[in-house]
């Protein structure tokens, strides 16, 4: 087990490790006094470790409730969070009592924000069950859900008392869902620790005893790069890497059939032919990224029309200004800031004539 | 006018004076640097503000879009502010943007509790227009919604950054609405200063060339109260003067047909006339009180059993401890917290035969 400290606002702790979510309640007890707990989790998730945590959390002296949502992106919105409030008033939890998200990044952005606006503000626990939740979304303190205008328009900031992240949980994600995860590991290891990313080039890096290093590398790395974030404005930016032409992807096939890893990892093989073409990133380096994206089963390009994927992402762009905050890798394990104008974007990606950047 | 700072996490100026809202755009440009604004306001005040509040923005380089909702309680719910985002959405309001509330306590609420959670957070600025909302609801960040299973269940802390007062706007009041204000500046003058209690006391003191110095004597009170709080936990239940038993008959009638400040009034009257029996409170201080509460046109009694009203908040209060932290005048402008057992207060109110407590 590996324990690290946030130094958020309100300070937190992480813990990443096999078989943690047995020894939940005695995590939870530690930072909460309270008498009952509210368990939110998806359909899948309940299936598997519910049981597991409410137990354990009973044995904490936690009066437990399991509230279970439809798993799927669909369900990261108000009426969500509106029929957890209404569980929450029928088991009358008070200030002192305590959420727990369990599951991945929905579960921990939906329940967090429950979290954030219950009684102006409870306690709660993020046991995140997908590689990617366990690497990115539960460090930063962001919570929230989509409406019908737009994804995560409406949130909090909100730190979590604790995060504790079950890497056996990671044994029983399908295939896709773990390479999914992998996208945002790969994007972590390539902007800031060329040792990182050389584990992740060794063969079988995931393998369950290199797991703990790995995730734990990456929750460091980001967790860095937020404490920093309030003296140096540019570095959280970095975490964008391959983010640009990813969301534009993703908004494209309407957050459906593409997922946020899968749209990355094209963002991020697309970002780095383009600038090691034009001298901006050192030789090789897309050889290597592009290989350790497909060791892991990740896609380098996408069938999507360029033009007609960007030309959203443009428009949204040139309505705030007329620069993009390009992040480009310098080589592996290093990473910067490139502002270009929205109008060069295509040309920058090889798509148009000019390299007038 | 009289401006003041409240030392909140976030300081922020409120303004009272007459005229205000058209120099409102001017007040919140000082303060905000956005593009757009949207004014949220119920269908009573839209019809008598809305304009000159958008003059005013607009004059002053906002792009402005005014949100009606139905004028009244029900209106303070997610649904409601469910709305808002997709205003905002439609309006493009960035994090840059700002909300101003304008309107009594719902609008507040709702509004501030949009402004916290649009985005992660974004400006708002309050623009009171009744008697409660200016001295009262408008200082503390207390900002959210009620929901089926109880009232400001939902909510955030999130302080405005700005307050703007506008005094005429009492002018144009139902004398009901005053004096439902009138109930909680006699308690916060009986509370903490018997020299504002001394000017209520005077005939017509609410005339307009008086109001802004009472208005701002109440304010300044609850924002002593509320910047000691972190330091001195009990100073602000003093606020909750005549609230046990106020929100006792609140409950009682559904919250539709007695308003806040008429129940808390006879609040006030009932703890007053039991802890003067009691020489817990100096004599003459109940005739006092009475005396100012009648001349403001509120009630000293209500014809609902006190047996049955009292036992939901008796029921809630068991189950939470066995103290009630009664709120009692030692003397006009002097008060203290007197805790006693739950199962004591009828009898101390007087309807049991003994005085044991």
């Amino acid at each position: 087990m590996i324990q690290m400290t946030v130094n958020a606002s309100r300070p937190y702790d992480i813990f990443v490790g096999k078989g943690l979510l047995e020894k939940s309640g005695e995590l939870c007890r530690e930072v909460n006094g309270g008498q009952r707990a509210l368990i939110v989790t998806d359909s899948n998730v309940a299936l598997l470790y519910a049981a597991r945590v409410s137990a354990s959390l009973e044995a904490a002296g936690y009066k437990t409730d399991v509230f279970v949502f439809p798993a799927g992106e669909r369900s990261k919105r108000l009426e969500t969070v509106s029929a957890v409030f209404a569980r929450l008033a029928q088991n009358g939890l008070t200030r002192r009592d305590m959420l727990v998200a369990l599951g991945g990044g929905v579960a921990g952005d939906l329940t967090g924000f429950a979290a954030a606006t219950w009684l102006r503000g409870i306690d709660f626990v993020q046991m995140p069950t997908t590689l990617l939740a366990q690497v990115d979304s539960s460090v930063g303190g962001k919570t929230g859900v989509d409406i019908a205008e737009g994804k995560n328009l409406v949130g909090a900031f909100w730190q979590p008392v604790r995060v504790i992240a079950d890497t056996g949980t990671l044994d029983t994600l399908p295939q896709k869902v773990f390479a999914d995860g992998m996208a945002e590991v790969i994007k972590t290891a390539a902007i800031k620790d060329s040792r990182l990313f050389g584990l992740l080039e060794d063969g079988d890096a995931m393998n369950p005893s290199k797991r703990e290093e790995i995730i734990a590398g990456c929750i460091d790395i980001k967790r860095g790069v937020v404490e920093q974030d309030e003296r140096e404005a540019g570095e959280r930016k970095l975490l964008n890497f391959g983010h640009t032409i990813g969301h534009a992807l993703e908004k494209y096939y309407d957050y459906t059939s593409l997922t946020h890893g899968f749209a990355v990892a094209v963002g991020m093989a697309a970002i780095t032919r383009a600038s090691e073409r034009r001298g901006l990133t050192a030789a090789g380096t897309y050889a290597r990224l592009t290989a350790c994206l497909d060791r892991y089963r990740l896609p380098l390009t996408d069938p999507a029309p360029e033009g007609e994927y960007l030309s959203g992402v443009l428009l949204d762009k040139k309505r705030a200004g007329s620069k993009i905050d390009l992040v480009l890798l310098r080589e592996i394990g290093d990473s910067y800031i490139y502002p270009i104008e929205v109008d060069s974007l295509s040309a920058f990606l090889g798509g148009g004539p000019g390299g007038e950047v």
